[in-house]
């Protein structure tokens, strides 16, 4: 299975069984998530591109490979995603690298899964 | 392996592996570490619910799983357990959601282990 | 003035500023933030301890300060606020330590006022 | 003195003081500091606004009132650095609210000192 | 009074503080940051400069000022004691920066009052 | 294949990925980062060691990986690069533990690889 399947899966099953349980903060927090990234006085692009870079600073992989799944779906180029990213690495210091190698590495297996048209 | 004996198993290996080094100060951290959770002005198990909740907070996913063994072996139920989690997750913001999902596969891991006698 | 009241006042009014804004966000959060300490499945009493622990290894003065004024208006005594800061002082690390001496200072202002009536 | 003139007057003597010393190093991570944020693939007003919810998620103060100067100079509304905001308090939790208060304190202080013409 | 005075001065009444509690965990946690910067298989110079970096990357200035005192204490000059936090900058990433600032302050406090005698 | 390899490998390959991207940030950081650990006011031992330390109070597995391959071959001993590690634990709390159990586990691999002649 790719690995950006696998992500989405496993991410689809384990929010599914949160949500069945009986705790409504955590229902409440999640329904706050998708909102949050819609067009309000920024448009979605912007506020998809803030997600990306607070993950990125923030050094949350799985964070990071949602919103690079987002960006592409918004029509976000390689370049532009990469200079979000290279702005949240100088933020950030060195030590967000090893999850910029993994970002890279994500965000070419999506565009290569569509050209594949897996 | 199931993924609850496979995190005890490399956990207890290791923490074995730095104990028999010469080192004194890692010793006494581990000495304090299980001190630090024991019965004393608040009980062991509000303790073990501190320690649940500041390892999510802190995204250590290794840290969650421990204090999850233990509260089961507390015998907190899954919505005491949860509670404390979502409010960890509210303080912590949805970045903390990636450890949740995990958190929560876990702890199903622990209960699914314990109705199969394994 | 005395630190309690300056630290109170100073939130009330930019929580009161941050609300008239006609950001529906933020004011989601804070009302999320309002329920989720309140009695569920846990008791309002642990949910705070678990609210000052992790504001202490977040290393979040002013979130502290709140959850200490709370930790007095529920009752708790020093050596039971203490031991939970504690706990969160070794989980965190030395690097904690500057903020437990403010919150210790903290807690004995509050403890302070009250004797004398303030 | 107001708090804008006075932050940047600290930060602009501080620097300068960093920077007479010959240490490579810092000079080098400055200059790719002033750098990062002008025009490239994406427009240095949305960099502007990844500086800004970075600072904010990171929970730095003085990284806020910088990007929140910025912001000013480049034309942004209130509301729409109140989004930026908001995404970064639902990201990094309500760890980040005491943040957002100070946030907006100088928010309003920027304006203010605009309209009275300081 | 100045900076240095007013930091050690603080510190150590709040410390006093603390010790004078019932809580055997942080009087042990205080024993143990007592014993780990002494001569062992690292000397003492080098365990210093591991804690001003450290401090410094995690963001705690008062952490840093007090690593500060002690690196001028052993005799560290300012090249020396620079060049570490420049690692840590590099490491730690722009968010560093105003710490970094202060840090300069601080150094620069500790060295005129010894020039002058204070 | 062996962890050291697997990971120097992934390393060597994801960095090339990068900088044959035209984003010209993140090829200076990468090139900051090369220089910042040669020999300057403080040594280059020391500076791995700084290396070393900072990343594993910041808690990043790779990081931690890569400074470990680099204290080997600057020649230092088990005694060192643990002494350098239980003072980091101690800074950053008993949150590190599960990363210095990964860390001893790659230094014993490096150690076993070159006395296996691999």
């Amino acid at each position: 299975m790719n690995k950006e399947k696998e992500f989405n899966d496993y991410r689809n099953r384990m929010n599914a069984r949160l949500l069945e349980t009986d705790n409504k903060l955590i229902k409440r927090i999640f329904n706050l998530d998708t909102n949050a990234f819609s067009d309000g006085n920024l448009n979605k692009e912007i506020k998809e591109l803030l997600g990306l870079a607070c993950s990125l600073v923030l050094r949350c992989d799985d964070c990071v490979k949602y919103h690079l799944g987002k960006c592409y779906e918004l029509g976000f180029k390689s370049g532009e995603v990469l200079e979000a990213m290279s702005v949240a690495t100088l933020i950030g210091g060195t030590i967000v690298i090893p999850h910029l190698r993994k970002a890279m590495e994500y965000w070419d297996e999506i565009n290569k899964n569509v050209s594949e048209g897996s």
